[in-house]
């Protein structure tokens, strides 16, 4: 395994849509998918746009991908050569993670020698609306080369399509293609100048949806033949504009200045892992992945689920962004974490109206978020294999977690960053929002003294409407406290703010409901086995083990939960629930209790979720076991590495990147193996390396500043830089 | 159409179930399927038992079938003629329901002339184990006849087997044939006793689980041979036992008692419609069946959803009983009402432990009840068509309101009997539990002044889980005045059970409790357009037509409701819902509002239960519309008469007879077109006639007074008797 460097020499069918995601770059404006030149939207090629959302029919809303600015093909001597129907003789698709670089060479046997095609690509981390791609051809006899390249208009859509209208241009030795997206007439343009190294007749010639330029020359034997294409895409929602600015770059100028933009992120984001090359290489990975698709730049935008690799779950922003992904930021690059915890306060009036919809107060975040914090989730999620019919979901109106998630990143946004200041800017209000949403979901039983929430989604979906769902108790709770927090600061330190929203809440109303419903929540408790219920009757579901449960699918595709799914009746979970709570509240609990909960919901977790596995990983880390939390750890710092993720939910393709995944190893290995914790102004170590880790070294941000930090067995070194 | 006779000429296969229903006998100790003599458990042949149960294996628990006493096969010069295989030249069979006589004629040509078969039977009204059979045969030419009768141990079961061992004797020219239970070891014994009035050769075989006789005799031509089997059924959970004591009676003085006994019966039950000799029939035809199943003799007896006429719905009694079939034996054999509810007091202990089992305090009565209250309901009472895997249903655990329906029976008895004494008989008891089960039903939100109650299945079991249903609410509230009054009445006139019950459940507390529960209960309330929400979000469901959702199954057998059924997110309602309260609670609504809500409902209602019908023509009547009544009142009255009716749900059999809907035909001929109401000591009646009828007569029992109603167009005559 080369440092810094993912690659692959296959090319088939089966691995094109994993190796699009596997050999993704970005910039946090788009994702580029790593398919080949050649390919269309068969082969899934997207340049997933961030933010932009279009409905197409009745179709799901999603996000847009814009006009493909790669594609492609090469001709010699007439014929064509491509992947994966023309075998070739040598190829490698390659990612430098460093230098976020995606590169590919090919070579096919031809009736009178070897042709070769090479390719590099980037997408700027310095100008986030350009893509650059280098395209060299080689043949070791002389031949005739014909290359047609340009920008592809008809792009793959899940739901789509989304460009209503398709405009075509070449003007200026600039092509363009320009999708006018149907709901609400955004423009969405792609634009390329292509310059060569060599002497060629080239006809340009615009299409109904594409523009394609041919370039045709005679090959000398042994000689390479390079062109550039320098490309921009951008939208209607931009300030800006690409035209003939693109002419003004030389691709190494851009290549240059992309580099060193990323070293400047690698400088502060790196993780060295001595004595596990493959972890390290793995954690690196995945924190390029988080790098890619960061809403650098700007000042309110968040991250989708699966990052920008395409539109699957509808190019939505999840509760995954404020569980796992924003604490990598948070100690890395802590503004673009306000980006992200930004976008939530910009979309409160969202979130008002959906928790009108449903009859509550205050604040319900969209499930499945997209602009303004539309909610995407239908209630309809999932496609039932059996009658091809959309299941009634409950993702959309029961999964009440989301809220607090949002507030439990506000949290962690202060205590990172000492940033009160942020209550000021809408955090305040986001919190209260959602402590009243909480308030309103509580009920009393006639004639018990305690609140309880019913009939919820937990963290664990394949158990729909549950009672008193330990980790949704839990976390209203700290929603109650946090508010109650809140109200006090802005009393002492904001008066301004506080005469405000009081004049809006009256606070002292809010104060008192907020302590009663914090007072008086049921928490489910550790029983005499020290096991905590996960909700209501939990105990009593049939037990048994996943593959029992797996051994009953009658169709591999067949959904796992709702009100039949094979593991609905037992025990046996998608995702950490109870697991998920403890290692949020661990300080809570006593070690036996954190240990007997993992050892019993351990074996009956499927891990269906890529979320689940960094949860488990991090909670053993509190119980102090780095063995068994290292495979969990390496699981989930692998997951866009390795075939095998889980690509279908029902009928409904679900395969991606997973950035939550990949931010779940950055926790783990900071604050799991490295065991860093940062509460209230102090930095602390409290290390639990796996065994063949001989140490760790990375910087970590905390209260504006910054740390070198050197983690060996067992201490570890702290130093401010 | 004969007066009091129902007959057919038809025997095929598709037919034997629907005719095993239609031609049934009984005499509440068992029913006897209309099968013909040479059926066997293929043509679902069934002495059904009523109050005897067993569980074989992992199979739902279900009633037990006696051994078979009818089996009966002739031969004629060696040839077997049996229905369907042997087509007839001449069949019928009838039903005489004054007499309650079944009867066949079939004859066969064969290639010498003709044969004929003939046979009478009937199940003692007068002696409730006992069974009467009449055999003759004939030929139109001289023969040799070989009969083959005897009793059958291997009998029909739909989750059998259920006689673990069989024993067979014959002794002293009686055969038996007795099962023994697999799961209790109650042991079920089938006897007979056969005399002809014609020499023949006679062979008896002991088999492993029959016995058979063979009559072997010369025919002469046009003379006729008949044998009498008298039969006797009984188990050891009985006192008696019938041994030698069948050989002492004649087949006429059998007859002759039990017509004089169901003579008596009629003399009170028949209902005269001058004008509709069809409704007359039909109507007269259900009461027959009320008649056949209600348990006479016995002093704490229930009725099964399916009457006596097989293991459908496990031979378990439903709220059908309390709801649909009591009003008829409250005003014409009280003593059975008395009967029906002593079953649910003395089942109290069932109802206590399943409360229990939910965290309930109280009583929560079976939705499938067996004796002792056992609760026959699976979690999974429903077989999905497509992957043939049980569902799981929410029957058992959330239909709320049979406990109501206990309640409400209660009230029923007292009104119309005036017996208040029953409360200290373990009425009130079963009121006050009823009550505190719902006590703790009860919740109220945070911010709420109000008790609501959630996730619970109303009448329509279309929709599951759902909040606020009116009627389970309205019906609560009821159970809370019903308990406070009882409580009242104890205290005025029984001091002793008062202080007895007060020791027990503290009434200043229960009176406290129950006062606020039914003051502050939430009883939904007609909106701006006079609708009341069957439930909280009912009316945002999608409305379309029961047509529309029935063109969206795939398979005809497939279940309409769960999370995922056809109707499930639809206003689509399998029955009567805020129909049947607005039935039960007619007085507290303006007509307007009756008829608003009738004209929303019913279009919206697939009638989906038999009990649906009945509930829609009643309210029509409340109404004043006896024309739209009418149609409904046929369909109820008729409901074992015509094919058609659901027999499956998704790939569960739920055919059988239908007491329910027969009893509600009485409850709309008599409370509804007839008008009358007994209350607070009153009789009144509020004629509402159909048009074509001119008049009805009847009699009716009312606090210990028997009247003779005549009913004409606009009045009325109610004479003392």
């Amino acid at each position: 395994m080369e440092k810094w460097i993912v690659k692959t020499n296959k090319c088939t069918s089966e691995l094109i849509a994993h190796n699009g995601n596997k050999f993704l770059i970005g910039n946090g404006y788009f994702g580029l998918r790593g398919t080949l030149e050649e390919h269309t939207k068969a082969h899934m090629c997207a340049i997933n746009l961030a933010g932009i959302y279009d409905k197409a029919g009745d179709s799901w809303r999603e996000s847009v991908n814009a006009p493909n600015v790669l594609h492609t093909v090469a001709k010699f001597d007439n014929e064509t050569y491509i992947l994966p129907e023309n075998s070739p003789i040598l190829h490698e698709q390659k990612l430098d993670f460093y230098n976020a670089l995606h590169s590919r060479t090919t070579s096919w046997k031809t009736k009178k020698g070897v042709v070769t095609i090479n390719s590099e690509r980037f997408a700027s981390m310095k100008r986030q609306h350009i893509i650059c791609v280098k395209f060299t051809v080689c043949a070791d006899y002389d031949c005739r080369a014909e290359i047609k390249t340009g920008i592809d208009g008809d792009v793959w859509d899940i739901n789509g399509p989304h460009f209503a209208e398709i405009l075509t241009k070449y003007e200026d030795k600039i092509k363009y293609v320009t999708g006018i997206t149907g709901e609400k007439g955004i423009s969405v343009t792609s634009c390329e100048y292509v310059t060569g190294d060599f002497e060629c007749e080239s006809n340009t010639e615009c299409h109904k949806d594409s523009v394609f330029e041919t370039l045709i020359f005679d090959i000398k034997a042994n000689r390479e033949y390079s062109f550039t294409k320098i490309c921009a895409v951008y939208t209607s929602a931009d300030e800006n504009k690409f035209d003939d600015e693109i002419k003004s770059f030389t691709y190494e100028q851009l290549k240059k200045e992309h580099a060193d933009t990323w070293h400047q992120i690698w400088n502060i984001s790196e993780v060295e892992i001595i004595g596990d090359d493959e972890a390290m290489h793995n954690l690196n990975y995945s924190i390029y992945h988080l790098n890619c698709i960061a809403p650098r730049n700007l000042s309110s935008m968040s991250i989708p689920a699966r990052g920008l690799s395409g539109q699957v779950y509808k190019g939505a922003v999840f509760w995954d962004t404020e569980m796992f992904m924003i604490d990598y930021f948070l100690h890395t690059e802590p503004q673009i974490a306000k980006t992200l915890i930004k976008y939530r306060i910009d979309t409160l009036d969202g979130a008002r109206i959906k928790a009108k919809e449903y009859g509550l107060d205050g604040a319900y975040y969209a499930w499945e978020s997209q602009e303004g914090g539309f909610e995407a989730c239908s209630d309809y999620n999932v496609t039932d294999v059996f009658t091809k019919r959309p299941m009634r979901t409950h993702f959309r109106d029961k999964q009440y977690h989301v809220s607090a998630a949002v507030v439990y990143a506000i949290c962690k946004y202060i205590e990172a960053t000492g940033d009160i200041s942020f209550l000021v800017d809408g955090g305040a209000e986001v919190i209260i929002e959602c402590a009243r949403m909480y308030r309103s979901l509580l009920i009393k039983k006639a004639d018990n003294p305690y609140y309880e929430i019913h009939d919820v989604v937990g963290p664990d979906e394949y158990h729909e409407r549950v009672n008193n769902n330990a980790y949704t108790n839990r976390m209203a709770k700290l929603v109650f406290d946090t508010a109650i927090d809140t109200i006090n600061i802005l009393k002492e330190k904001y008066e301004d703010c506080y005469i405000e929203l009081d004049a809006k809440y009256n606070f002292e109303t809010l104060m008192h409901i907020f302590k009663d419903s914090s007072k008086n929540i049921y928490i489910p408790q550790p029983d005499e086995r020290n096991l905590i219920e996960q909700f209501d009757g939990y105990f009593n579901l049939e037990d048994v083990s996943v593959d029992t449960v797996r051994s009953r699918l009658l169709d591999p595709k067949e959904y796992w939960g709702g009100a039949y799914g094979v593991a609905s009746q037992t025990q046996v979970i998608k995702q950490a629930d109870v697991v998920a709570m403890l290692g949020i509240f661990s300080n809570e609990y006593e070690n036996e209790i954190l240990e007997n909960n993992f050892r019993y919901y351990e074996p009956r977790t499927e891990h269906g979720s890529s979320l689940s596995a960094c949860m488990y990983s991090l909670l053993s880390c509190k119980i102090g076991n780095s063995e068994i939390a290292y495979p969990f750890f390496m699981k989930s710092a692998s997951a866009d590495l390795c075939t095998g993720g889980k690509e279908w939910a029902g009928l409904i393709y679900i395969g991606g990147t997973h950035p939550a995944s990949e931010g779940g190893a950055w926790i783990v290995a900071i604050k799991g193996f490295a065991g860093i914790t940062a509460r209230d102004g102090k930095l602390c170590c409290n290390p639990c390396l796996p065994k063949k880790w001989q140490s760790m070294r990375f910087k970590f941000k905390y209260l504006n500043k910054l740390y070198q930090i050197k983690i060996d067995k067992k201490t570890g070194t702290i130093t401010e830089i």
